[in-house]
């Protein structure tokens, strides 16, 4: 991301002011339960339980700028969807000239539609609008409920939500939207944790509980059950379920270990370490039976941890195992974490 | 402005690497009914009769990407606060380091607040949000009423407005905010309109209505009442309205026609030239006359007709006199109006 940045500011200026770009800097980050796109909700307060603070870049905007935020119940968030996988196609030929006017929607199974006309992350210019609950000022951070931001966003401003203008009680939308929406197509029947998971993460949640932004493994289940109510798979998955294998269980595995930035760095060498490889190796023998049974195994990262659950054609879902993956130990989650369980 | 963009980019790439700013290039432009900031409503759907249009840049984004966005009623529009008097400042130091966390804010008669806690245009990532009404999309314009945009303004996005999340029946605002609100220390008791303005305005319609994007003169005395019935007047003038000055109003005319942009290219040195400073002529008569009566004309310029006002401190307000300062014959608008009157 960074060297994006830099090579696309290095570049002659003659084209950077064709194009006519304005430079937006960041006012800070979101720490947020939601530790990779897969599983962080489409829309915003869903999911009620998910929790997430804005923290301020150090050196950049004084804490002062959050004065009275704490009077309103909401706000927005508006912020970069710095995790597209089309953003470097999207900034090294700036002006759009070859920018794909129409996108597919999940919701109309396929079908397309203009990309003003969605609310896709894949837009022209790729910021993206969420609403949140407020739940405090903490420290110089902004606690959070609600928000369907990834950890790590950045984030561009914050704006109060003002009720006599941004809540339009005759705003309607079109059939699809309603027709497509969280009622429907998407929810979930039922929710159920196997046996083995509750004690899996009754056994993880020693090693990780100083790290979480929740109180007890009760709270993260909690919120596992509700962002599960909904198929957070993506079209792909939909659509070819059974080509989920194995080996992409043991992808995350190889991607979080392999890049340095993921690891929790306080935590290497430590006595939790024995103990992570060893949840890891439980893990994968569930995804192992799994895949013997013939049932595909789908995962999801929250807070680190890793959940493995399954999903039937009539909207059963079945959460199976989890493992800690890397412990969030970071000064950020610590406050954030703090400020959510004082 | 371009020239400043320009100067940013060419930048040594180091100092902006360090400010990690994310270039976003904007999709298109607003072509407003508010000609200036002045007198652009401070919140969106107040101004009903309010209409603008949002016209995507030639060779960028294509007219596809709108496909199905008349289907909603309502849109978001994200914009760069462009006419910004603190931009420079805002991006030739980057990274935020001296900005201003707490700001003066009217409502609050010059008490401050953080500057999230507000929607002033001055934030430290100069982005709006609005929302507008969809009256339509006519070749490759996307029609909107309500929105509270100044003309020219760059467009970084447009998304629907999705009632089931955007519109939070639960949410609130601290009392400041509502006390303080359009219904009460802004809400004005009558707007009348004096015979002379109304003899001004059917003259003038005959050179302008070709240029408008409303349909008679009645229209658009109809959103000139709706955008007086607030004070416009900057927390200055309200506190200070006796140095509002014949000068004031001979300033407006010699930027005008000082800015070669401002100017309508095509009318220059066309017959509509000569009636044109006939009618400047009998302006600066009425303000003359008001300015020797002790009254404090105040100045508004929507569709590029600059009116005059008088407003006493019991919140009545007269429309006293009017004249076309330019044409706004540009193809964008010559479409945009004929998407509205057609």
């Amino acid at each position: 991301m960074q060297e994006l940045k830099t090579a696309l500011v290095s570049k002659k200026s003659s084209e950077d002011a064709n194009s006519g770009a304005f430079p937006m800097t960041p006012i800070g980050t979101v720490r947020s339960c939601f530790s990779t796109r897969n599983g962080t909700p489409r829309q915003p307060l869903l999911v009620t339980e998910a929790r997430s603070c804005v923290v301020l870049y150090p050196g950049g905007i004084p804490v002062e700028a959050f004065e009275g935020l704490g009077q309103y119940s909401h706000c927005w968030l508006l912020y970069v969807f710095h995790d597209n996988t089309d953003l470097q196609r999207l900034w090294i030929k700036p002006g759009h000239r070859d920018f794909k006017a129409k996108i597919h929607v999940p919701r109309l199974q396929g079908g397309k539609m203009g990309v003003f006309a969605t609310r896709s992350p894949h837009r022209p210019c790729p910021i993206g609008l969420s609403v949140a609950k407020i739940e405090g000022v903490y420290g110089g951070m902004l606690l959070l409920s609600g928000a369907d931001i990834v950890d790590g966003t950045p984030v561009l401003d914050i704006k109060p939500y003002l009720p006599y203008c941004d809540s339009v009680s005759v705003a309607s939308a079109p059939s699809w939207v309603k027709a497509g929406g969280s009622e429907d197509v998407l929810a979930m029947k039922t929710v159920d944790f196997s046996e083995s998971f509750i004690r899996d993460l009754g056994a993880s949640w020693k090693s990780m509980e100083k790290y979480s932004l929740y109180s007890s493994p009760e709270e993260l289940q909690k919120l596992l059950k509700q962002v599960l109510s909904r198929d957070i798979r993506s079209l792909n998955q939909r659509e070819r379920p059974h080509t989920a294998k194995l080996s992409e269980v043991s992808d995350i595995f190889s991607k979080i270990s392999s890049d340095p930035a993921d690891l929790d760095v306080e935590g290497a060498g430590s006595s939790d370490e024995k103990e992570l490889s060893a949840q890891t190796e439980k893990f994968l023998q569930v995804t192992r039976d799994s895949c013997t049974n013939g049932e595909v195994l789908y995962n999801l990262v929250i807070e680190g941890v890793n959940v493995s659950y399954t999903q039937d054609s009539e909207g059963h879902v079945v959460v199976k195992a989890c493992t800690v993956l890397q412990h969030l130990n970071t000064p950020d989650i610590r406050n954030c974490r703090r400020g959510f369980t004082s």
